[in-house]
């Protein structure tokens, strides 16, 4: 019954399915490279809401509807819920899913979230807690730039190394059995831990959380004793591009290149020429439409057969930088494997 | 393998063990009626800090340290941390618990959260995920003030329904053997879901989460196939006076009678006469630092042989409120039992 391996990490020996998911974006991430993936591509990013928090709970909600829909399961065949976003005290969650009636685990890791809530949900369901499980986790650019940094209508100029952040959802239905239209399967997880470089810029959110992403990759390969060459790619959640060079220097000094097989969904996400997203795309919704809509679709057409996905979080708030401290970050790993 | 019982339900066959735990408060919480059983009470609500968060990140910190300490252990021989606060984006946590470079899953259910991470914790043991699992909560009066309310320094005045925030850290050292140190053991979990009545005064939280606590009761009961009468006492988180009145009268109305056994940490924590606390005691922090110092005293002392545990959270945000949103609830519960 044992399942972990090394200091931080967990081998699902019977597997994990990822049966369906969704992923449901704003206008500006349809119109990206990735937009004719998605389930859902909104024409106004107030969703029909009146507020962009209500939106971003509209995003969560169709999420969930949709993956479900799609595995043809009612919200009373899902043992538990995880879920999360970045917005204080988890509000676009709150009122996003608590119509489904599901028994619910709020969780936060800033835009590690995803990773998070599919390590968690993986780990419920092989330790025979659930049969079944919903993940999912949202951002939304108006509703996260209203929480960490200034109105909207300020025009405010952004660096060169800030980051947009998608306005999305992505919802995942995990499962112990693997079902005919299972999309992927899970074989293992490796939990970060928060690592703090003691940066300070929020608007270089790549350089803060590299760092982590690092601690949570080189663990993995320790726990695991596997190396770069074992997955077709490496996948942060957000690091962007100035994280990015960050993350492959930090490898390259403890002795892994990866610069061949990584890949990041807030560069993937935008066109840098034509979307002016500077450094890239970021929170909770980033990771988690990129894998619903491209990531899995590779796997299932063996373009990929085996990924280390691993969102990344910055872990801050607007009192915490507004009183001067740091911007740790944390990532949490997962082995996602192609079953055809 | 399956552990799972009834819709939202989890029997824990092999049980796991609370091995050792600690409660850190603030001034008012030590001269309170539960004063001389806490671990520590700070002289000073900034325990030596500049800011309100720091404190509060401080009181987590040392709450860990202390509940290691009394279990003889290191942070390396602890699989994993579940942790949480009631602050924005959770930086108490954030901040708090780096240090131990544990790996962490941050978890956020209002002030329900220490019943949410002790559940998640229980599970990742249970599961062969976790040798030990480390689980933390906190909450400050002055940061959550700030971060819901209005500041300090306005001395605004409060309704008799609204609660006053706990300034307390509570820490708990899950174990999967029972050593001879160990407080209790935990049988059972029932994982609560969002219940919403469409209550919007967040200066009564006790109603707004009365429904979720009798909705996880009842589930309880149905799920374990058990009544009230099994359970020494059955111990909400933070209803408070108001709340305890709504919660006993919901259970009365489905067939259960609660009023003798029923016990509220927030009512428990404050002397009502003296303290001026309102409807009483909450957040994250108010059932962790009972649980610790008082209610598992009373399973050590055999006053009471099993208790049904259940903390409670409102979920709302400054910005929820303000856009004219409910406070949903959410209660999650735990079957603690003494050992000796």
């Amino acid at each position: 019954m044992k399942q972990m391996i090394g200091r931080a990490s967990i081998r699902l020996e019977k597997g994990v399915y990822i049966r369906s998911s969704a992923s449901i974006v704003g206008k500006k991430e349809g119109e990206g490279p990735l937009g004719p993936l998605f389930d859902m591509v909104g024409e106004d990013d107030l969703f029909g809401c009146s507020t962009w928090e209500e939106a971003e709970s509209t995003l969560q909600k169709d999420a969930v509807s949709l993956a479900l829909g799609k595995a043809g399961l009612k919200p009373e065949e899902i043992s538990f819920l995880f879920a999360g976003d970045l917005l204080g005290q988890s509000i676009a969650t709150s009122f996003g899913i608590s119509s489904f009636g599901i028994p619910m685990f709020g969780v936060y890791g800033a835009c590690s979230t995803c990773g998070e809530a599919l390590s968690l949900g993986a780990m419920a369901i092989s330790g025979g807690h659930a049969e079944r499980i919903v993940c999912v986790t949202s951002s939304h650019f108006a509703s996260a730039e209203k929480e960490f940094r200034f109105p909207l209508e300020y025009g405010s100029q952004r660096p060169l190394s800030a980051h947009w952040t998608v306005t999305g959802s992505g919802a995942f239905v995990l499962d112990k059995e693997r079902t005919e239209e299972a999309r992927a399967g899970i074989s293992g997880i490796t939990v970060g831990k928060i690592v703090d470089y003691g940066l300070k810029d929020s608007l270089n959110m790549g350089a803060c959380m590299a760092p982590a992403a690092a601690s949570t990759i080189q663990q993995h390969f320790q726990d695991f004793g596997t190396a770069p060459e074992e997955y077709d790619r490496i996948i942060t959640g957000d690091l962007g591009r100035v994280g990015k060079t960050v993350l492959l220097d930090l490898l390259k000094e403890k002795g892994y290149d990866l610069e061949s097989r990584h890949m990041d969904c807030g560069i993937e996400i935008y066109d840098p020429d034509t979307q002016d997203p500077h450094a890239g795309g970021s929170g909770c919704g980033c990771s988690a439409v990129t894998l619903s809509a491209y990531i899995l679709k590779q796997l299932e057409e063996k373009n990929w057969k085996k990924v280390l996905f691993l969102p990344t979080g910055a872990l801050l708030s607007k009192t915490s930088h507004n009183e001067g401290k740091s911007v740790p970050g944390i990532a949490h790993a997962l082995v996602i494997e192609g079953l055809r």
